[in-house]
């Protein structure tokens, strides 16, 4: 996802410096005009810094590396992984005794959705670090919501995923109702992407649930510890979720059943054979929405 | 729904004769060209006809009066009530037996919606009879679907109404948890409206979450009754759907609570209640996505 | 179940006419003093009859045949079966006519429980119906309950069997569990049978989760069955049931991958396969607390 | 409950020396033989130490003060109260550094269910400790079960408890059902206790429902506390618990509408709100089984 980020700054005419752990795989950006740097450390130098990585565990390890020089640091830091308030909060004080403002800023998409130019952020932190950052942000993506203080864009972006998989489990039933009733999946899932309920996600899932390609886009694995993020604020913040909590199981599910290398949408497989029904693809091109 | 319907068909260049229970409702249409009739049997002798009232019941005693004369019958009647499977099948004999085309014709969308030129068709019946409604399904809604023969437009719609009920509480879920963790709805809504997750309905609904206006478009009884359809559907093909049934048991407990006479999106305060909070308006003008 | 009925009532010294089928599996019953008869219609002429059969077909079927004759009818007929409510008024209909008093009256236990002199009643209609059978009631079964009018037995039959649903899935969850923190499932269940919480049912459940052995006492379709006719009850009353619904769905994907013929106890294969867990009879001698 | 253990010890013929931190309540047992000590710390020099208090925070400082001079440590230590596996492993390597051994012997019962002579234990450490206990904990309690090494007791005693939540939600469902199609709670009760499904547990909860008397017996946090436990467990053993999901969000909708200082048998009350109906005491005297 980094790689499209970087890709979309730097055809926007932002100067950046771009570094990767595989350093071959950030050069092709520099035909956008982007320079790629030999060391993380060099990115020290710049007034904002983005980060894109997988897991907190990842983000701790970057801007350690980042900042071990010291002699320069960045005036902001933008964070747009997913990872847990209490990772963020720690982040948070880490970059505060540095004096680097630090926005809080997860992501709705993946790389192909921002490539289309569809990607959203939602941010938080300090408002004057969102203004700062609100070019950049534009420039990668059409919206970046800002929705207060602190670590608050971390517990929205877990909301976002607890709905997503609660989703996608409400869609597999559907789908697979209509079609032991006789509805091709194709043209099921073509009038529920066109009607009100439709979604650019549902409109990119339609070519997994149609053709039953289930690379991997997002683990069943990650996709139960957001749900379990999403179920431990629930705790924290005594809000019941039942249809977060149902999904969950059903997750869980369908990694027992050993469901766990391809993409969270086989959840539609586990629905099919809960409901005495063998899957074939209908190999049917259908649109992905994003194209 | 009828009027907006009507009178897309009659700016879009249609022949429209209109009929209405009450007269006055209908005249407003005269002014986009369309006819109103003094009765109901009057439209009998056109070649199509579309119906849209509210129940299976309705249903009956309109096409009853519309074709008491049985002098002149319409080539093809189009459907967009929300009926069962059951009722579709029996009308679809009454009018086989008069050698009147039928095509089920359901829609995703309310009024709002379709003033917007954003209502969609789901049909089903003989591919000819849809062949041949296109062009004026076109002029109403700018998304039509064929989803095969006889009923099956009507299994659909239940799909469709299932989904919204999941994904309505679900919202509920996730909005009362952002709010208990500090954002406000109207911040959380506009991120989760500009995410890959959000939809015309997402958006058309943000009003009433934010705002706590329940002007009803759709009654708890009427969601529960699709939630109804839709699990009677999973009972007959053998398909379990946790989601819709525990979705359905919260709009029952609203119901039980005596939340009737609203908008279902009440599932948000009945949401609340359970985790303890007290909703107020949060009096932010928030947009419905379809001005 | 029948047999063991008609054992204890003439061992108790009831004068007893049976009739069954196949009339050699009535003939051990002479060896108690009881006479088996040809024909059912025979047993018009004694004054109280008890039926006991699958079905409200089958109860149809023999209370017809029972009364083909009409020279005598009997004063009073005990109905034992599992039926549901609309089945039940329907045959105090046609009884009433006759002028034959009738209490419903099914019961709690297989034949194993009855043989034990573990079996319950539960009956309603008019409560002198109830006095008068009470006696011999007591002969079969220890306890006999009376719930009042008409066919609410029928209710409280179809309650006691969602229950039986939930509880088997909630052992299930919690035998897994124990198991997979490394306690075996005899350990695990002596202890629950032993506590506060054990019961008839699930000590006489204990062989099958242990040993795995899953010969039908009730199958799936028949447990699916009444816990649909729950769910109806349900929505008839306005009654939200979220266990009752989460476990008809998890009875439904039973069915669905398969499980049909063994006992509706395959629940815990199925929740062992929902953990990624193979399981293995433990071979260890578990008594079923009705020796 | 500590109370009525003792005092069975004391009648059972034990040499019992007894602490409780306001002394006048151990006073009583007296007439029983038992001596009451002025210090926890006397009791150190005993061969077996029973500890019976409410949450690992107390049972850390109980043994600690029990330790604290350190001349005399005693044999054996049965610890009774609910706590985490975490407590009771940390327990276990205090006690080990110090040569005691320790048995984790939670129980299943409250205290009238000790005095009626109906608890069990649930014990898990060194077997030969068991061995060793046995005798005592026969004086207390007619059943123990022994289930593995270390703290496997601990889990067993959350899927108790677990199992309890479920089973009490379930019996509201279909109490509320039940009365609702007309049958009164008491006479619905009475069935299921004498059924097969009847527990000990189910009759003495009987009270509550029919006269909705919820004095205090277990606050709705604190089964919500063990309703986590138990999930945390099935997280970790990856085991999905789609029933104690479910309850425990009915648990908390239960607390987030302010039902917290009652007994968690106000799980009925919430189910009858949600069913529509305002629940009256049936004012039925009904036994609790223990009597």
């Amino acid at each position: 996802m980094g790689y499209e980020m970087a890709g979309r700054l730097a055809r926007g005419g932002a100067d950046v410096l771009v570094w990767n752990r595989t350093k071959e795989k950030a050069k092709p950006l520099e035909k956008y005009g982007a320079k790629v740097a030999d060391e993380l450390a060099e990115l020290a130098s710049r007034d904002i810094v983005f980060c894109m990585v997988s897991t907190w565990k990842d983000v701790k390890q970057v801007v350690e590396n980042l900042l071990k020089k010291e002699k320069h640091v960045p005036k902001l830091l933008i964070e747009c992984s997913s990872i847990s308030l209490e990772g963020s909060a720690e982040l948070r004080e880490v970059l505060e005794k540095k004096g680097i403002r630090y926005l809080a800023a997860p992501v709705s998409g993946n790389a192909k959705v921002i490539k289309a130019g569809r990607l959203s952020f939602v941010c938080s932190g300090p408002k004057k670090s969102f203004q700062e950052a609100l070019p950049y942000l534009k420039m990668i993506a059409p919206a970046a919501s800002y929705v207060g203080e602190g670590e608050l864009a971390r517990i929205v972006k877990i909301c976002h995923n607890v709905f997503l998989g609660v989703v996608t489990q409400s869609l597999a039933e559907i789908t697979i109702l209509a079609q032991k009733a006789g509805v091709p999946r194709h043209a099921f899932l073509e009038f529920m992407n066109q009607s009100v309920m439709g979604s650019t996600f549902s409109r990119y899932k339609t070519p997994a649930f149609v053709n039953l390609d289930f690379k991997v886009t997002f683990t069943p694995h990650l996709l139960r510890k957001d749900m379990d993020l999403g179920l431990d604020a629930g705790r924290k913040f005594e809000v019941p979720m039942p249809l977060a909590s149902a999904t969950r199981d059903l997750i869980q599910s369908m990694i027992g059943q050993g469901w766990t290398e391809q993409d969270f949408a086989t959840l539609l497989l586990q629905q099919a054979e809960a409901s005495g029904l063998k899957l074939k693809p209908e190999n049917v091109e259908v649109g992905d929405g994003l194209a």
